[in-house]
């Protein structure tokens, strides 16, 4: 399989740990969302959504979302559970990601680390998503506080989700000082087997 | 099972829908997001991140988030396939509306008909989310264009979840005459034997 990613992306992470636990080996696209490589019509005729991570099969069937990858990825693994409640469970963090945590976290890193322009409007957007970014990092403790994992005590595709983008929110500004569970668990995901970082040699 | 909602919320009308369409009967508990009903002590023992819908089962067990309850209701039902790929392309169309489509086309349907106080920051918020809520639109448009339905020519989740805001996004300014496939497609889901409307008696 083929993955069309950008390599400092967060979302592109989340899948390119997963094909690493999984050892699962693939083609690497690199795209530079900076130059709108995502925004090519080559690449509007595989993702008319124009984002990166897009997984590739063998057989040319795309699949956008990275979320939607991972569960593709994970599915018949013990990386995401068969109990019809757990594995709902897990589809819950997932949407919280995507909803309360990336559009915060992840966009502030962005911002902050591919020089965009801060403007007065987005200044006071960036207050507004530190307020809910630490509202998301405040929901994760609490559920942290006396779990291991995010599900059933086990490392899901939950925990590869929400980890991508909260091992780096300091890059953003964040200070997880006050959420020592979340720095707990950041420790425990990055002693996992198999684990790779965020940063890989693209070829 | 019991279903906490606000009765003016899409995201609590996909499960609505849902349940109606499973035939499934249901406790309803309706909480109001403007007098911050979802905020109380009570309701963030249930769901820390104080949001509705919340799915209750008859054993105590909850279920945040619109898209999560769905994928657990359906599970074993026509309305989520279960080969490997297609299941994927549901998650793939699920997270596009809560990441792409609802961020944008349900928030601004919210401002103008909540009331909501249009300050200059948010006026200019306004425009990036018309022209992203247009953009996600076109997404849409161009993939329904040869199919009846998103996945697999059959009627599931994804469709259930992108029904919801669609079909009243122009009670957010939202004109959708350029978009023939859209509309086909939305009275293709209201023509679905079962299909109830947004507005439910609550009791």
């Amino acid at each position: 399989m083929r993955l069309y990613d950008d390599p400092c992306s967060g979302n592109g992470y989340k899948v390119r740990l997963m094909l690493a636990l999984l050892g699962q080996p693939y083609d690497y696209v690199a795209l530079d969302i900076d130059k709108a490589e995502t925004r090519t019509p080559e690449f509007l005729a595989k993702n008319p959504n124009g984002r990166i991570p897009l997984l590739e099969l063998d057989d040319g069937r795309v699949l956008p979302e990275s979320n939607a990858i991972l569960h593709y990825l994970a599915d018949g693994s013990a990386f995401l559970p068969v109990d019809r409640f757990a594995r709902a469970q897990v589809m819950q963090w997932l949407f919280f990601e995507q909803y309360s945590h990336e559009p915060n976290i992840a966009t502030v890193r962005f911002w902050l680390t591919h020089g965009v322009e801060m403007t007065p409007w987005r200044q006071e957007a960036l207050v507004q998503k530190r307020a809910a970014g630490y509202a998301a990092l405040a929901v994760m403790e609490g559920h942290l506080a006396n779990r291991r994992y995010f599900v059933d005590d086990a490392y899901t595709i939950a925990d590869i989700a929400l980890y991508a983008y909260t091992h780096v929110a300091h890059e953003g500004g964040f200070d997880l000082a006050a959420y020592p569970a979340v720095r707990g668990w950041l420790d425990r995901v990055a002693a996992t087997p198999g684990h790779v970082g965020i940063t890989r040699a693209v070829g």
